[in-house]
């Protein structure tokens, strides 16, 4: 497989998928729908739906059902860029070289665009419900969907974004069993997300599934170590974004606590891990496995 | 009926069921909790829910099926609340007499107790699921939901917030046309979600949704004119907010392009067809009639 080719191709699919179910920029609410377009368009490696559709393909899915889901992930990946990079959060004033949404929109509307994502995402994933073509499809979906909320919320992505900020803000200090947390959650949970909707689209077990879990905070954690190293040694103009900035802020991360040695040995040992896992489905697994180790592997 | 009694009755049985469904306050994401908490337990008239049960009983809805549903869409109107009151949209430091959560918690976390709201509220409701107890009920959750997700949405409550936001901090001016579209959006569109889920949930046909979707919109305007009356003759004591703020920011009201003779009459004009259109279903509708008048005639 040449992978790189490969990933182009399935980028671009999602890329496709992800247009597909995106809202017609009409009506009052023209401008908040423009909102959700700039942020969803702004360039983004579709890391999430592609995985998504690798694990639906993995475990024999077949046909557009996946489709909803892929969209949908985007869009709260997308929704909590766009919150995170407020003011009243990180502050960003730039995201993939461009300037943020609330730089574009103002801060109110930059909420609401968030907010429009967010309730879209569900709007879309909820109309997978009238592609399922019999009664364990429809469980499938509602199995999906709940997936998709649980990881989102306060148990996911939210519950590692709150102890996030409430060190950042509130100054409790972070000790490493806090960072775990924060990076099993904050870039884990959506991840578990795409390996796990995929998946249960397509009918894996309970069992798969909680191996799936494993597959993604291992990669996820993994990932955002990776972020932390790079933040010391990466390249600005690769990353697209302000780099020195955890130093800066005198933010604790991986390599603060552990030291750049062990922040690498890390990476390395999770990345393995979740190679050894996913191999071990004994399932057609090349591409992610690739794609896992390209991920944590990356240079920017 | 002594529709006080019967209300209040509706409203601590609404009050039970939100408390049930809420998530309990522990781990690293315990302070975004406590907000969820504090921002939902914070004296709401609970109004959305005890729509939503009563319709569901109307159309012969039994059982606990609309529970989950009651619970999500006061974490939906919450939601909205939470992110309305930031200093980048309304400003507002006062919610029914108490600090609002961004002068509680601090802006990140306000930004994230709503969105923390929002996707728990799309769990709770996707938890409805495992109490259908047939093909039949799974497809009216299905429906259930596809209403909740549009009508919170960029086709509903936040279209009808872009609308305002975008005439407030960007001077779109606000004539006749934009006022009633985000008077029946913003306001309408979570009436529409309370009156309509509950009856596509005991199995109202699309015939009666549709009916039930004008009598929520109908009342949801006449409810905002209200407000605007309210705006300039209500007492402060009683409404627990800031009165005369809309005058103070020289925002265009109902009241200010109609002025209050007019304003009054359509209050009355719009209650009295909501009435007569909900007494057209044949159905036990005494409550729900009542509820709609107190509403609309409602001094605070």
């Amino acid at each position: 497989m040449n992978f790189k080719e490969e990933l182009a191709g399935r980028v671009e699919e999602a890329q496709q998928v992800i247009s597909k179910y995106m809202p017609e920029s009409t009506g009052y609410q023209k401008v908040v729908i423009d909102a959700m377009h700039d942020s969803v368009e702004a360039g983004g490696k579709r890391l999430r739906p592609v995985i998504l559709g690798a694990t639906y393909r993995m475990f024999g899915g077949e046909g557009e059902l996946a489709e909803p889901f892929m969209a949908a992930l985007e869009m709260i990946h997308t929704y909590s860029l766009v919150h995170d990079d407020l003011p009243a959060m990180d502050n960003d004033t730039l995201r993939r070289g461009k300037p943020t949404t609330w730089v574009s929109y103002g801060e109110g509307m930059a909420v609401l665009a968030g907010d429009a994502l967010l309730n879209y995402a569900y709007e879309t994933a909820a109309a997978a419900f009238d592609m399922a073509r019999d009664g364990e499809e429809m469980k499938r979906v509602v199995k999906a969907l709940q997936i998709l909320a649980r990881k989102a919320g306060i148990y996911g992505m939210v519950g590692g974004q709150t102890a996030d900020v409430e060190s950042e803000k509130n100054n409790v200090p972070i000790d490493a069993e806090r960072l775990i947390f924060i990076h099993r959650l904050k870039t884990g949970a959506l991840l578990e997300s795409a390996f796990m909707v995929g998946a249960a689209l397509a009918g894996a077990s309970d069992e798969e599934l909680a191996t799936l879990s494993e597959v993604a905070l291992k990669t996820g954690v993994a990932f955002q170590i990776q972020d932390d190293i790079l933040d010391v040694v990466g390249d600005e103009a690769l990353l697209g974004k302000n780099i020195g900035s955890d130093e800066e802020s005198g933010k604790e991360t991986y390599v603060t606590i552990y030291g750049m040695d062990k922040a690498r040995a890390d990476v390395a040992l999770l990345s393995e891990q979740a190679a050894t896992l996913i191999a071990s489905f004994g399932r057609e697994c090349e591409f992610l496995t690739m794609l896992i180790k390209s991920l944590v592997e990356r240079a920017f």
